[in-house]
């Protein structure tokens, strides 16, 4: 398997003043390939770290990829070690001089010598013809043949032009073996329990690999396996699913890596059942998370965000004895929202949300966090309780909706 | 001037599964502080190239700050290591594991032995007590008191939580030379016609320095320099901002880095205004936005997310001639809309929204992000029409509640 590093070379990455998004794109592309990247490595225009993160790839890598430095300021050295490293010595390329004063002139301007400096390129490489910029990539192997390097431009456009154009064929060539993998995605089960319950798997995994990613509130898994074809790594992949569906199954919303609103979204749409909400903590976080959806207006009619209590006797028909009695957060102020917001819009379900969002207003009875839903169907309603651990606003307001349409995919799923 | 290493360690982030914005927020704050970033470097869960990183990192740089690898699970290694590094061993912090117990039972869930790890910290360090999440941040030097490293947490929520609140006040303390920053926000001008207005004033710049960022829809502007005493420094940011101001006054809605909400939130407080909306295309993200402010619900009342026709003639009285005559998208329904929910709810201000978010159902007459809205107040009721020039369903949407609250920012504060 080859192993890579990515090293950027630009001091504004440093400054924090553009996020480094040539690096995502570069893994993901690379890993596609089925080639481990090893590192990322951020320097400034200074040969003294470009070549101490030079040295440390070329120790555990086979493949350095970097982006940036190539430009025709001053600053640029990156092409300069990279010839020191593997034993080159650059040369003027009469080719792409050329290209470069026909660019100049057809924009009527006046080419000068740091201009010149992006056509020399090391002796040995290949060069990557860039169509959409100045500067062109290249390709150069050191004299023994086992190490490789490419440099490409650091512009994102430019960049992502030229891997997929030029260098994502000669990768494809180089590398053998087929790639397969999945992401499954949970909710409801944190991530050290998915590890404890899947702990013999992933302690003895060496093909299919399996990994955990905790998002807020949520819990991904990825099951990836590189064989010979792609049948034999399908095949894998899809043996090691059968096996984690078997132990957490019931926790699994998508196996496609498939967001859960979208879950819940295609589920109502294809059993052609419609949804109104009723919001009071999450105030439209629900609806907007659904409306996120296009063509969900097929299924989803409104959402009815009462805020204050005066709101939610009107809108939804909330009983002032129920408020006064249990409160705003109760099981029973989110069964009558449910079942007001479906009564008063006729839609098949009928979803509720109150709670303390926080950071203040808890109870020692009713902490910040705590969050009651109903779910009102065919003349039943459903209701839940969770308390989340945080006095973060936004992260409780997450998790409820979340939840919310956790309640949904399983009554309507059948999980329920 | 100090020089710092970032170190992220994950996985997940060379799989590209995930962008790294952890190192861009540090780079910025690091360099707010006056300390020069050298390198990012990211690793996996890997000892042996944490190892490296970490040696090369120490050589140049008097200050690490790393991100992840201290979750409870097993792969996590980077306590481990940095003990090696900095001649420590890790001992329980029954403070913290106190902390972890309680924490585990008000959610109803059992610890695990993998939990428990999370409270091992270096017997020298100083913990940085996490508010939001389980895994503490900690401070170590070196025996030698000149080498430092900070160990924070990977989930950015965390990670920024940590900084802001734990780290940043001892990285004041401890840098010298003063640094004094200005955020102005602004909406409703687009970066290049910002960069045009201010073109002397940034080309012509060594302290103060200006620099823009651009964010969905708005702009944001910095303004910084770095004196020898604070006076000096603030009285060179008063300045500048003052000929900013001059020039950009009226796009400008916060000279503190303030949210447009917020902004708005604020207004309507000090004035003991309420207000409810009407939603159709934001499907409650305008409800959301609103009530993501702590303590709004002394002015904001409910929003009616009315997404289907029903919806709009049922909630707010919008008539089926309108609908019929000039559409769903119009200033006619705009109008209705906040006019109706006004009425119903008896708020001071009724805002309302009705657009075509996309991706797909624009016509030639309105193109996908056509936006309507209305705002109705004191028995008159003024609307708006934008059209954004993207096909992003996302974009389109988060630009029509930008412009909601601007609206109402400049038809309450007087602008308009």
């Amino acid at each position: 398997m080859t192993r890579a590093a990515i090293i950027s070379v630009g001091t504004e990455l440093l400054m924090g003043e553009i996020t480094n998004t040539n690096t995502v794109y570069l893994s993901q592309k690379l890993n596609d390939h089925g080639i481990d990247v090893l590192y990322h490595h951020t320097v400034g225009d200074n040969p003294a770290r470009l070549s101490r993160v030079l040295a440390d790839s070329l120790e555990d890598c086979d493949l350095i990829i970097t982006t940036g430095g190539l430009g025709p300021t001053q600053d640029d050295m990156t092409k300069e070690l990279v010839c020191e490293f593997f034993e080159d010595h650059l040369v003027m390329n009469e080719g792409w001089l050329d290209n470069l004063y026909k660019r100049y002139e057809k924009r009527g301007r006046k080419m000068t010598d740091n201009n010149r400096k992006q056509a020399l390129l090391p002796s040995r490489s290949v060069l990557l013809f860039n169509e959409v910029g100045s500067a062109p990539g290249f390709v150069l192997r050191d004299p023994a043949g086992e190490k490789t390097i490419c440099c490409l431009p650091g512009p994102p456009r430019e960049m992502k032009w030229l891997y997929e154009n030029k260098l994502s064929p000669l990768l494809a060539e180089q590398e053998g073996g087929v790639l397969c993998h999945r992401m499954l995605r949970t909710f409801g089960i944190g991530e050290s329990s998915l590890e404890t319950a899947l702990l013999d798997l992933i302690d003895s995994q060496t093909d299919p690999t399996i990994a955990t990613y905790a998002k807020e509130g949520e819990c991904a898994l990825r099951i990836a396996s590189k064989r010979a074809t792609a049948e034999e790594a399908e095949e894998a992949v899809e043996d090691m699913t059968g096996q984690v569906r078997e132990r957490i199954g019931e926790f699994i919303y998508s196996y496609d890596d498939v967001d859960l609103v979208r879950v819940v979204a295609d589920l109502l749409i294809e059993q052609g059942l419609t949804i109104s909400a009723a919001e009071s903590c999450t105030g439209g976080m629900f609806g907007a998370a659904m409306t996120d959806v296009p063509g969900i207006s097929a299924v989803f009619d409104r959402s009815l965000v009462t805020y204050s209590n005066e709101a939610k006797m009107q809108e939804l028909g909330v009983s002032a004895e129920t408020l006064e009695k249990f409160g705003a957060v109760s099981e029973e102020t989110a069964r009558e929202m449910a079942e007001g917001v479906r009564r008063v819009s006729g839609s098949d379900i009928g979803v509720s949300v109150t709670g303390i969002a926080g950071p203040d207003g808890g109870t020692e009875e009713k902490p910040v966090g705590t969050v009651w839903y109903g779910l009102a169907m065919d003349g039943r309603t459903v209701t839940k309780k969770t308390v989340w651990n945080t006095r973060s606003r936004r992260s409780n307001r997450n998790y409820a909706v979340l939840n919310m349409l956790d309640m949904v995919r399983r009554y309507v799923g059948g999980s329920e």
